[in-house]
Protein backbone atom coordinates (compact mmCIF):
# COMPACT_ATOMS: atom_id res chain seq x y z
CA UNK A 1 0.00 0.00 0.00
CA UNK A 2 1.25 4.09 -1.09
CA UNK A 3 0.88 7.08 0.49
CA UNK A 4 -0.59 9.04 -1.65
CA UNK A 5 -1.17 12.15 0.72
CA UNK A 6 -1.99 12.92 4.25
CA UNK A 7 -3.04 15.80 5.72
CA UNK A 8 -4.18 17.13 9.39
CA UNK A 9 -7.79 18.01 9.65
CA UNK A 10 -10.11 18.43 12.49
CA UNK A 11 -7.93 16.66 15.24
CA UNK A 12 -7.31 13.47 12.51
CA UNK A 13 -5.54 12.48 9.91
CA UNK A 14 -7.21 12.51 6.31
CA UNK A 15 -4.89 10.39 4.02
CA UNK A 16 -5.57 8.84 0.38
CA UNK A 17 -3.74 5.72 0.19
CA UNK A 18 -3.16 2.92 -3.34
CA UNK A 19 -2.64 -0.10 -3.45
CA UNK A 20 -2.59 -3.33 -6.13
CA UNK A 21 -6.07 -5.12 -5.80
CA UNK A 22 -6.62 -8.37 -6.88
CA UNK A 23 -10.03 -8.27 -7.12
CA UNK A 24 -10.18 -5.94 -9.74
CA UNK A 25 -6.53 -7.06 -11.00
CA UNK A 26 -5.68 -2.60 -11.03
CA UNK A 27 -4.22 -0.34 -8.91
CA UNK A 28 -7.04 1.24 -6.58
CA UNK A 29 -7.15 4.34 -4.47
CA UNK A 30 -9.10 4.91 -1.26
CA UNK A 31 -9.58 7.84 1.22
CA UNK A 32 -9.26 6.94 5.12
CA UNK A 33 -9.75 9.63 7.79
CA UNK A 34 -8.75 8.29 11.32
CA UNK A 35 -9.26 10.32 14.85
CA UNK A 36 -5.94 11.18 16.93
CA UNK A 37 -6.53 7.78 19.35
CA UNK A 38 -4.56 6.57 22.11
CA UNK A 39 -1.56 4.62 21.05
CA UNK A 40 -3.03 1.04 20.58
CA UNK A 41 -6.67 1.84 20.54
CA UNK A 42 -8.87 1.13 18.05
CA UNK A 43 -12.08 2.43 16.50
CA UNK A 44 -14.63 1.73 14.62
CA UNK A 45 -15.19 2.00 11.09
CA UNK A 46 -18.07 3.64 8.85
CA UNK A 47 -17.73 2.68 5.31
CA UNK A 48 -19.00 5.47 2.97
CA UNK A 49 -19.74 4.02 -0.81
CA UNK A 50 -19.94 6.93 -3.50
CA UNK A 51 -22.32 7.91 -5.71
CA UNK A 52 -21.77 7.86 -10.32
CA UNK A 53 -19.28 9.85 -11.49
CA UNK A 54 -17.10 9.98 -8.01
CA UNK A 55 -14.03 8.85 -7.50
CA UNK A 56 -12.76 8.59 -3.58
CA UNK A 57 -12.09 12.29 -3.49
CA UNK A 58 -15.74 13.76 -3.31
CA UNK A 59 -16.86 13.03 0.01
CA UNK A 60 -13.34 13.79 0.80
CA UNK A 61 -13.72 17.22 -0.29
CA UNK A 62 -17.07 17.94 0.05
CA UNK A 63 -18.65 15.39 2.16
CA UNK A 64 -17.60 17.34 5.45
CA UNK A 65 -17.44 14.49 7.91
CA UNK A 66 -14.47 15.07 9.81
CA UNK A 67 -16.14 16.86 12.26
CA UNK A 68 -18.26 14.53 13.00
CA UNK A 69 -16.09 11.41 12.96
CA UNK A 70 -13.11 13.24 15.22
CA UNK A 71 -15.65 14.41 17.53
CA UNK A 72 -17.49 10.51 17.25
CA UNK A 73 -13.95 8.40 17.42
CA UNK A 74 -14.91 7.00 14.05
CA UNK A 75 -13.03 5.85 11.11
CA UNK A 76 -14.30 6.75 7.87
CA UNK A 77 -13.12 4.68 4.72
CA UNK A 78 -14.08 5.91 0.89
CA UNK A 79 -13.40 3.72 -1.85
CA UNK A 80 -13.52 4.54 -5.60
CA UNK A 81 -16.69 3.48 -7.43
CA UNK A 82 -15.19 1.50 -10.26
CA UNK A 83 -11.66 -0.33 -11.44
CA UNK A 84 -9.71 2.67 -13.53
CA UNK A 85 -7.35 2.36 -15.85
CA UNK A 86 -6.32 2.02 -19.79
CA UNK A 87 -7.14 -1.62 -19.72
CA UNK A 88 -10.34 -1.07 -17.54
CA UNK A 89 -13.52 -1.42 -20.72
CA UNK A 90 -15.76 2.10 -20.03
CA UNK A 91 -19.34 2.66 -21.70
CA UNK A 92 -18.93 2.15 -25.48
CA UNK A 93 -20.50 5.52 -25.50
CA UNK A 94 -18.47 6.93 -22.33
CA UNK A 95 -21.81 7.25 -20.54
CA UNK A 96 -22.08 8.62 -16.65
CA UNK A 97 -24.06 5.71 -15.35
CA UNK A 98 -21.88 2.78 -16.73
CA UNK A 99 -18.23 1.47 -17.08
CA UNK A 100 -16.02 3.79 -14.91
CA UNK A 101 -16.89 5.49 -12.31
CA UNK A 102 -19.99 3.84 -12.18
CA UNK A 103 -18.57 -0.02 -10.99
CA UNK A 104 -22.56 -0.02 -8.92
CA UNK A 105 -21.19 -2.71 -6.47
CA UNK A 106 -21.62 -5.78 -8.13
CA UNK A 107 -18.73 -8.10 -9.43
CA UNK A 108 -19.29 -8.66 -12.93
CA UNK A 109 -19.87 -11.74 -15.47
CA UNK A 110 -20.25 -10.34 -18.80
CA UNK A 111 -17.67 -9.19 -21.03
CA UNK A 112 -15.45 -7.43 -21.24
CA UNK A 113 -16.62 -6.09 -17.68
CA UNK A 114 -15.90 -9.11 -16.08
CA UNK A 115 -11.63 -8.57 -16.45
CA UNK A 116 -12.10 -5.89 -13.65
CA UNK A 117 -14.91 -4.94 -12.57
CA UNK A 118 -14.95 -6.76 -9.39
CA UNK A 119 -15.89 -3.95 -7.11
CA UNK A 120 -18.31 -6.24 -4.64
CA UNK A 121 -15.66 -8.46 -3.87
CA UNK A 122 -13.71 -5.33 -3.64
CA UNK A 123 -15.56 -3.60 -1.01
CA UNK A 124 -16.58 -6.53 0.95
CA UNK A 125 -13.43 -8.81 1.29
CA UNK A 126 -10.38 -7.43 -0.32
CA UNK A 127 -10.20 -3.73 1.01
CA UNK A 128 -11.56 -4.78 4.58
CA UNK A 129 -8.95 -7.02 4.78
CA UNK A 130 -6.49 -4.32 4.16
CA UNK A 131 -8.19 -1.67 6.19
CA UNK A 132 -8.10 -4.47 9.72
CA UNK A 133 -4.25 -5.01 9.14
CA UNK A 134 -3.61 -1.46 8.12
CA UNK A 135 -4.91 0.70 10.42
CA UNK A 136 -6.36 1.38 13.89
CA UNK A 137 -9.49 -0.09 13.10
CA UNK A 138 -11.76 -2.59 15.64
CA UNK A 139 -13.13 -4.26 12.36
CA UNK A 140 -15.78 -5.85 15.28
CA UNK A 141 -17.50 -2.57 15.06
CA UNK A 142 -18.38 -1.64 11.16
CA UNK A 143 -21.61 -0.03 9.91
CA UNK A 144 -21.85 1.39 6.41
CA UNK A 145 -23.52 4.35 4.43
CA UNK A 146 -23.04 5.35 0.85
CA UNK A 147 -25.07 8.30 -1.19
CA UNK A 148 -27.05 7.33 -4.38
CA UNK A 149 -25.05 4.77 -6.55
CA UNK A 150 -23.39 4.37 -3.26
CA UNK A 151 -26.39 3.96 -0.87
CA UNK A 152 -27.24 1.17 -2.85
CA UNK A 153 -23.97 -0.28 -2.03
CA UNK A 154 -24.39 0.16 1.14
CA UNK A 155 -27.85 -1.02 1.28
CA UNK A 156 -27.27 -4.35 -0.41
CA UNK A 157 -23.56 -5.04 1.46
CA UNK A 158 -25.87 -4.47 4.72
CA UNK A 159 -28.29 -6.70 3.96
CA UNK A 160 -26.09 -9.17 2.76
CA UNK A 161 -23.54 -8.88 5.79
CA UNK A 162 -25.88 -8.43 8.95
CA UNK A 163 -23.52 -9.73 11.46
CA UNK A 164 -20.81 -7.42 9.90
CA UNK A 165 -22.76 -3.92 9.82
CA UNK A 166 -24.50 -2.61 12.92
CA UNK A 167 -26.13 0.03 10.80
CA UNK A 168 -26.71 1.13 7.60
CA UNK A 169 -27.23 4.70 6.12
CA UNK A 170 -27.85 6.36 2.53
CA UNK A 171 -28.16 9.88 1.30
CA UNK A 172 -31.21 9.21 -1.67
CA UNK A 173 -30.14 5.42 -2.33
CA UNK A 174 -30.81 3.66 -5.78
CA UNK A 175 -33.23 1.14 -3.52
CA UNK A 176 -34.41 -0.87 -6.91
CA UNK A 177 -32.11 -1.31 -9.00
CA UNK A 178 -33.94 -4.11 -11.07
CA UNK A 179 -37.12 -1.65 -11.39
CA UNK A 180 -35.26 1.81 -12.69
CA UNK A 181 -33.23 3.11 -15.79
CA UNK A 182 -29.92 3.17 -13.85
CA UNK A 183 -29.84 -0.33 -12.27
CA UNK A 184 -31.28 -1.92 -15.57
CA UNK A 185 -28.84 -0.89 -17.84
CA UNK A 186 -25.58 -1.50 -15.36
CA UNK A 187 -27.04 -4.72 -13.99
CA UNK A 188 -28.31 -5.89 -17.42
CA UNK A 189 -24.62 -4.56 -18.51
CA UNK A 190 -22.47 -6.31 -16.00
CA UNK A 191 -24.46 -8.98 -15.02
CA UNK A 192 -26.66 -10.10 -18.12
CA UNK A 193 -29.92 -10.07 -18.88
CA UNK A 194 -31.00 -13.23 -16.01
CA UNK A 195 -32.88 -10.85 -13.90
CA UNK A 196 -32.45 -13.58 -10.83
CA UNK A 197 -29.19 -13.00 -10.87
CA UNK A 198 -30.09 -9.44 -10.22
CA UNK A 199 -31.89 -10.25 -7.51
CA UNK A 200 -28.95 -10.22 -4.38
CA UNK A 201 -28.13 -6.94 -5.97
CA UNK A 202 -31.40 -4.83 -5.15
CA UNK A 203 -31.99 -3.81 -1.89
CA UNK A 204 -35.96 -4.45 -2.15
CA UNK A 205 -35.68 -7.89 -3.54
CA UNK A 206 -33.05 -8.76 -0.95
CA UNK A 207 -36.05 -7.85 1.35
CA UNK A 208 -38.58 -9.71 -0.13
CA UNK A 209 -36.22 -12.49 0.21
CA UNK A 210 -35.69 -12.50 3.37
CA UNK A 211 -32.63 -10.18 4.39
CA UNK A 212 -32.56 -8.23 7.01
CA UNK A 213 -30.66 -5.70 9.13
CA UNK A 214 -30.36 -4.09 12.45
CA UNK A 215 -30.93 -0.81 11.80
CA UNK A 216 -31.61 1.64 8.75
CA UNK A 217 -31.68 4.62 7.93
CA UNK A 218 -32.36 7.37 5.02
CA UNK A 219 -32.45 10.83 3.96
CA UNK A 220 -34.02 11.78 0.43
CA UNK A 221 -34.18 15.24 -0.45
CA UNK A 222 -37.58 16.10 -2.37
CA UNK A 223 -36.34 18.28 -4.55
CA UNK A 224 -33.97 15.50 -6.03
CA UNK A 225 -34.23 15.59 -9.72
CA UNK A 226 -33.44 12.05 -9.75
CA UNK A 227 -36.33 10.98 -7.26
CA UNK A 228 -39.38 10.05 -8.91
CA UNK A 229 -37.71 7.54 -11.95
CA UNK A 230 -34.22 6.56 -10.33
CA UNK A 231 -34.73 6.15 -6.61
CA UNK A 232 -38.43 5.83 -5.78
CA UNK A 233 -38.04 5.61 -1.85
CA UNK A 234 -41.24 4.39 -1.68
CA UNK A 235 -40.62 1.10 -2.68
CA UNK A 236 -37.72 0.55 -0.05
CA UNK A 237 -41.09 2.20 2.45
CA UNK A 238 -43.10 -0.25 1.18
CA UNK A 239 -40.82 -3.56 1.27
CA UNK A 240 -39.61 -2.76 5.03
CA UNK A 241 -43.27 -2.46 6.20
CA UNK A 242 -43.91 -6.00 4.89
CA UNK A 243 -40.72 -7.01 6.12
CA UNK A 244 -41.09 -5.55 9.73
CA UNK A 245 -38.10 -3.70 8.82
CA UNK A 246 -37.99 -0.48 11.15
CA UNK A 247 -36.89 2.26 8.48
CA UNK A 248 -36.26 5.38 9.05
CA UNK A 249 -37.06 7.52 6.02
CA UNK A 250 -36.60 11.28 6.50
CA UNK A 251 -37.83 13.07 3.10
CA UNK A 252 -35.83 16.97 3.65
CA UNK A 253 -37.89 19.77 2.30
CA UNK A 254 -35.84 21.37 -0.73
CA UNK A 255 -32.72 19.40 -0.81
CA UNK A 256 -31.32 18.13 -3.88
CA UNK A 257 -29.17 15.48 -5.24
CA UNK A 258 -25.71 16.93 -4.75
CA UNK A 259 -23.35 17.22 -1.76
CA UNK A 260 -24.85 20.01 -0.83
CA UNK A 261 -27.63 18.06 0.38
CA UNK A 262 -24.68 14.70 1.71
CA UNK A 263 -22.89 17.12 3.65
CA UNK A 264 -26.15 18.87 5.57
CA UNK A 265 -27.24 15.35 7.07
CA UNK A 266 -24.00 13.39 7.62
CA UNK A 267 -23.02 14.51 11.14
CA UNK A 268 -26.47 13.73 11.65
CA UNK A 269 -26.04 10.42 10.24
CA UNK A 270 -22.64 9.64 11.94
CA UNK A 271 -24.14 10.39 15.27
CA UNK A 272 -26.87 7.80 14.57
CA UNK A 273 -24.12 5.13 13.65
CA UNK A 274 -22.01 5.68 16.48
CA UNK A 275 -25.30 5.08 18.65
CA UNK A 276 -25.16 1.84 17.23
CA UNK A 277 -21.69 1.38 17.15
CA UNK A 278 -20.76 2.14 21.00
CA UNK B 1 -27.00 39.58 -11.98
CA UNK B 2 -27.77 36.01 -13.18
CA UNK B 3 -28.04 32.98 -11.10
CA UNK B 4 -25.83 30.23 -11.99
CA UNK B 5 -26.87 28.27 -9.09
CA UNK B 6 -28.81 27.81 -6.01
CA UNK B 7 -29.05 24.41 -3.67
CA UNK B 8 -30.44 24.30 -0.10
CA UNK B 9 -27.55 23.36 2.43
CA UNK B 10 -27.82 23.41 5.95
CA UNK B 11 -30.89 25.19 6.66
CA UNK B 12 -29.96 27.84 4.03
CA UNK B 13 -29.62 28.75 0.34
CA UNK B 14 -26.07 28.47 -1.50
CA UNK B 15 -26.31 30.13 -4.63
CA UNK B 16 -23.77 31.12 -7.50
CA UNK B 17 -24.45 33.95 -9.43
CA UNK B 18 -22.39 35.89 -12.07
CA UNK B 19 -22.94 39.84 -13.72
CA UNK B 20 -21.37 42.11 -16.11
CA UNK B 21 -18.70 43.90 -13.79
CA UNK B 22 -17.49 47.51 -14.76
CA UNK B 23 -14.63 47.48 -12.52
CA UNK B 24 -13.32 44.41 -14.23
CA UNK B 25 -14.79 44.72 -17.65
CA UNK B 26 -15.24 40.81 -17.56
CA UNK B 27 -18.47 38.84 -16.34
CA UNK B 28 -17.57 37.97 -12.86
CA UNK B 29 -18.80 35.15 -10.75
CA UNK B 30 -19.25 34.82 -7.08
CA UNK B 31 -20.92 32.19 -4.10
CA UNK B 32 -23.29 32.99 -1.26
CA UNK B 33 -24.52 31.80 1.28
CA UNK B 34 -27.90 33.13 2.90
CA UNK B 35 -29.39 31.03 6.36
CA UNK B 36 -33.01 30.81 6.77
CA UNK B 37 -34.11 34.00 8.00
CA UNK B 38 -37.31 35.49 8.63
CA UNK B 39 -39.41 37.90 5.96
CA UNK B 40 -38.09 41.24 6.13
CA UNK B 41 -34.80 40.73 8.01
CA UNK B 42 -31.34 41.35 7.66
CA UNK B 43 -28.40 39.31 8.38
CA UNK B 44 -24.71 40.49 8.52
CA UNK B 45 -22.33 39.57 5.99
CA UNK B 46 -18.64 38.36 6.32
CA UNK B 47 -16.33 38.04 3.31
CA UNK B 48 -14.21 35.31 2.29
CA UNK B 49 -11.47 36.02 0.35
CA UNK B 50 -9.71 32.84 -1.85
CA UNK B 51 -6.15 31.87 -2.39
CA UNK B 52 -3.89 31.83 -5.62
CA UNK B 53 -5.59 29.27 -8.40
CA UNK B 54 -9.07 29.51 -6.51
CA UNK B 55 -12.10 30.70 -8.00
CA UNK B 56 -15.08 31.34 -5.95
CA UNK B 57 -15.73 26.94 -6.08
CA UNK B 58 -13.20 26.46 -3.76
CA UNK B 59 -13.99 27.38 -0.43
CA UNK B 60 -17.97 26.87 -1.83
CA UNK B 61 -16.90 22.66 -1.58
CA UNK B 62 -14.27 22.65 0.99
CA UNK B 63 -14.93 25.42 3.53
CA UNK B 64 -16.97 23.56 5.66
CA UNK B 65 -18.55 27.03 6.38
CA UNK B 66 -22.40 26.30 5.80
CA UNK B 67 -23.32 24.66 9.24
CA UNK B 68 -21.75 27.50 11.26
CA UNK B 69 -22.72 30.68 9.25
CA UNK B 70 -26.59 29.03 9.19
CA UNK B 71 -26.18 29.00 12.79
CA UNK B 72 -24.97 32.12 13.91
CA UNK B 73 -26.97 33.56 11.34
CA UNK B 74 -24.36 34.94 8.82
CA UNK B 75 -24.26 35.27 5.14
CA UNK B 76 -20.65 34.24 3.77
CA UNK B 77 -19.84 35.82 0.31
CA UNK B 78 -17.03 34.53 -1.73
CA UNK B 79 -15.51 36.03 -4.63
CA UNK B 80 -13.69 34.87 -7.56
CA UNK B 81 -10.10 35.65 -7.21
CA UNK B 82 -9.01 37.66 -10.88
CA UNK B 83 -10.73 38.73 -14.08
CA UNK B 84 -11.16 35.75 -16.40
CA UNK B 85 -11.97 35.37 -20.21
CA UNK B 86 -10.80 35.26 -23.29
CA UNK B 87 -9.15 38.72 -23.58
CA UNK B 88 -7.72 38.73 -20.50
CA UNK B 89 -3.85 38.90 -19.93
CA UNK B 90 -2.47 35.72 -17.81
CA UNK B 91 1.10 35.23 -16.64
CA UNK B 92 3.18 35.35 -19.92
CA UNK B 93 4.39 31.62 -18.89
CA UNK B 94 0.75 30.74 -17.48
CA UNK B 95 2.36 30.05 -13.77
CA UNK B 96 0.19 30.18 -11.07
CA UNK B 97 0.66 33.04 -9.18
CA UNK B 98 0.06 35.69 -11.49
CA UNK B 99 -2.64 36.61 -14.09
CA UNK B 100 -5.60 34.45 -13.91
CA UNK B 101 -6.44 33.03 -10.44
CA UNK B 102 -3.86 35.69 -8.76
CA UNK B 103 -5.29 39.01 -8.77
CA UNK B 104 -3.72 39.62 -5.39
CA UNK B 105 -6.52 42.00 -4.61
CA UNK B 106 -4.99 44.92 -5.98
CA UNK B 107 -6.23 47.62 -8.88
CA UNK B 108 -3.03 46.88 -11.40
CA UNK B 109 -1.36 50.03 -13.19
CA UNK B 110 0.45 48.07 -15.65
CA UNK B 111 0.04 47.30 -18.94
CA UNK B 112 -1.44 44.95 -20.06
CA UNK B 113 -3.23 44.10 -16.61
CA UNK B 114 -4.86 47.49 -15.96
CA UNK B 115 -7.11 46.63 -18.42
CA UNK B 116 -9.05 44.60 -16.29
CA UNK B 117 -7.08 43.24 -12.84
CA UNK B 118 -9.05 45.69 -10.34
CA UNK B 119 -10.29 43.45 -7.86
CA UNK B 120 -9.59 46.25 -5.13
CA UNK B 121 -12.57 48.10 -6.91
CA UNK B 122 -14.53 44.52 -7.77
CA UNK B 123 -14.14 43.80 -3.79
CA UNK B 124 -14.72 46.73 -2.18
CA UNK B 125 -16.53 48.61 -3.88
CA UNK B 126 -18.61 47.19 -6.51
CA UNK B 127 -19.44 44.18 -5.44
CA UNK B 128 -20.73 45.30 -1.83
CA UNK B 129 -23.23 47.46 -3.60
CA UNK B 130 -24.48 44.64 -5.19
CA UNK B 131 -24.65 42.38 -2.31
CA UNK B 132 -26.76 45.26 -0.45
CA UNK B 133 -29.01 45.57 -3.19
CA UNK B 134 -29.75 41.91 -4.18
CA UNK B 135 -29.48 40.25 -0.75
CA UNK B 136 -30.90 40.37 2.97
CA UNK B 137 -27.46 41.62 3.95
CA UNK B 138 -26.87 44.10 6.62
CA UNK B 139 -23.90 46.25 5.45
CA UNK B 140 -23.90 48.23 9.17
CA UNK B 141 -22.10 44.94 10.17
CA UNK B 142 -19.73 43.32 7.48
CA UNK B 143 -16.24 41.54 8.78
CA UNK B 144 -14.16 39.98 6.54
CA UNK B 145 -11.60 36.75 6.18
CA UNK B 146 -9.78 35.23 3.77
CA UNK B 147 -6.97 32.35 2.99
CA UNK B 148 -3.25 32.57 1.63
CA UNK B 149 -3.45 35.57 -1.21
CA UNK B 150 -6.91 36.05 0.26
CA UNK B 151 -5.56 36.40 3.76
CA UNK B 152 -3.29 39.39 2.70
CA UNK B 153 -6.92 40.38 0.74
CA UNK B 154 -8.85 40.41 4.06
CA UNK B 155 -5.63 42.05 5.98
CA UNK B 156 -5.17 44.82 3.55
CA UNK B 157 -8.81 45.95 3.15
CA UNK B 158 -9.86 45.06 6.62
CA UNK B 159 -6.66 47.48 7.82
CA UNK B 160 -8.39 50.07 4.96
CA UNK B 161 -11.66 50.26 6.26
CA UNK B 162 -11.66 49.70 9.82
CA UNK B 163 -15.13 51.39 10.01
CA UNK B 164 -16.52 49.11 7.91
CA UNK B 165 -15.47 45.42 9.36
CA UNK B 166 -15.67 45.04 12.71
CA UNK B 167 -13.36 42.20 12.46
CA UNK B 168 -10.43 40.80 10.37
CA UNK B 169 -9.34 37.16 10.33
CA UNK B 170 -7.02 35.28 7.99
CA UNK B 171 -6.00 31.51 7.15
CA UNK B 172 -2.26 31.13 6.80
CA UNK B 173 -2.28 34.54 5.40
CA UNK B 174 0.18 36.14 3.01
CA UNK B 175 1.59 39.55 5.38
CA UNK B 176 4.20 41.01 3.72
CA UNK B 177 3.85 40.85 0.30
CA UNK B 178 6.67 43.44 -0.54
CA UNK B 179 9.13 41.28 1.61
CA UNK B 180 8.61 37.98 -0.21
CA UNK B 181 8.54 36.28 -3.51
CA UNK B 182 4.81 35.67 -4.37
CA UNK B 183 4.34 39.52 -3.08
CA UNK B 184 7.66 41.14 -5.15
CA UNK B 185 6.00 39.37 -8.48
CA UNK B 186 2.30 40.03 -7.93
CA UNK B 187 2.81 43.87 -6.94
CA UNK B 188 5.95 44.48 -9.09
CA UNK B 189 3.29 42.87 -12.29
CA UNK B 190 0.39 44.67 -11.36
CA UNK B 191 1.68 48.07 -9.83
CA UNK B 192 5.28 48.63 -11.23
CA UNK B 193 8.78 48.80 -9.15
CA UNK B 194 8.22 52.16 -7.28
CA UNK B 195 8.05 50.19 -4.04
CA UNK B 196 6.33 53.30 -2.60
CA UNK B 197 2.97 52.47 -4.07
CA UNK B 198 3.07 48.73 -2.81
CA UNK B 199 2.76 49.61 0.67
CA UNK B 200 -1.16 50.33 0.89
CA UNK B 201 -1.15 46.70 -0.33
CA UNK B 202 0.57 45.55 2.55
CA UNK B 203 -0.36 44.46 5.34
CA UNK B 204 2.71 44.91 7.73
CA UNK B 205 3.38 48.35 5.56
CA UNK B 206 0.15 49.75 6.61
CA UNK B 207 0.43 49.29 9.95
CA UNK B 208 3.92 50.50 10.05
CA UNK B 209 1.98 53.49 8.36
CA UNK B 210 -0.66 53.63 10.94
CA UNK B 211 -3.52 51.76 10.04
CA UNK B 212 -5.65 49.67 12.42
CA UNK B 213 -8.20 46.83 12.46
CA UNK B 214 -11.05 46.78 15.82
CA UNK B 215 -10.18 43.18 16.10
CA UNK B 216 -7.43 40.53 14.12
CA UNK B 217 -7.31 36.68 14.69
CA UNK B 218 -4.77 34.34 12.06
CA UNK B 219 -4.68 30.49 12.19
CA UNK B 220 -1.30 29.50 10.74
CA UNK B 221 -0.20 25.58 10.46
CA UNK B 222 3.33 24.90 11.27
CA UNK B 223 3.62 22.36 8.60
CA UNK B 224 2.42 24.33 6.21
CA UNK B 225 5.15 24.47 3.32
CA UNK B 226 4.68 28.01 2.53
CA UNK B 227 5.25 28.98 5.89
CA UNK B 228 9.02 30.54 6.15
CA UNK B 229 9.64 32.13 2.70
CA UNK B 230 6.20 33.56 1.69
CA UNK B 231 3.99 33.65 4.92
CA UNK B 232 6.34 34.58 7.76
CA UNK B 233 3.66 35.50 10.21
CA UNK B 234 6.29 36.94 12.84
CA UNK B 235 6.36 39.88 10.27
CA UNK B 236 2.81 40.63 11.27
CA UNK B 237 3.21 39.68 14.85
CA UNK B 238 6.01 42.13 15.25
CA UNK B 239 3.97 44.75 14.05
CA UNK B 240 0.96 44.57 15.63
CA UNK B 241 3.28 44.18 18.87
CA UNK B 242 4.78 47.46 17.71
CA UNK B 243 1.77 49.39 16.78
CA UNK B 244 -0.47 48.05 19.93
CA UNK B 245 -2.55 45.73 18.26
CA UNK B 246 -4.24 43.00 20.07
CA UNK B 247 -3.26 40.07 17.17
CA UNK B 248 -4.27 36.44 17.91
CA UNK B 249 -1.91 34.21 16.60
CA UNK B 250 -2.67 30.45 16.39
CA UNK B 251 -0.03 28.28 15.17
CA UNK B 252 -1.86 25.01 14.71
CA UNK B 253 0.45 21.96 14.92
CA UNK B 254 0.79 19.56 11.78
CA UNK B 255 -1.07 21.45 9.43
CA UNK B 256 -0.64 22.13 6.03
CA UNK B 257 -1.86 25.15 3.77
CA UNK B 258 -4.73 23.46 2.47
CA UNK B 259 -8.58 23.03 2.64
CA UNK B 260 -8.19 20.28 5.34
CA UNK B 261 -6.65 23.36 7.55
CA UNK B 262 -8.92 25.85 6.54
CA UNK B 263 -12.20 23.53 7.35
CA UNK B 264 -10.88 22.54 10.45
CA UNK B 265 -10.90 26.27 12.13
CA UNK B 266 -13.43 27.79 9.65
CA UNK B 267 -16.18 27.58 12.27
CA UNK B 268 -14.14 28.80 15.08
CA UNK B 269 -13.06 31.69 13.15
CA UNK B 270 -16.73 32.31 12.14
CA UNK B 271 -17.65 31.83 15.87
CA UNK B 272 -15.49 34.99 16.69
CA UNK B 273 -16.56 36.92 13.90
CA UNK B 274 -19.91 36.64 14.65
CA UNK B 275 -19.27 37.69 18.41
CA UNK B 276 -17.99 40.59 16.84
CA UNK B 277 -21.18 41.33 14.65
CA UNK B 278 -23.73 41.19 17.26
Amino acid sequence: MDIVSTARAHGGTQGVYRHASAATGTDMTFAVFVPDHAPGATLPVVWYLSGLTCTHANVMDKGEYRRACADLGLILVAPDTSPRGEDVADDPAGAYDFGLGAGFYVDATEAPYAAHYRMWSYVTDELPALIGSAFPADMARQSIMGHSMGGHGALTIGLTFPERFRAVSAFAPIVAPSQVPWGEKALGGYMGQDRAAWRRHDAVALIEDGARVPALLVDQGDADQFLREQLRPELLADACAAAGIGLTLRMQGGYDHSYFFVSTFMADQLGWHAARLR
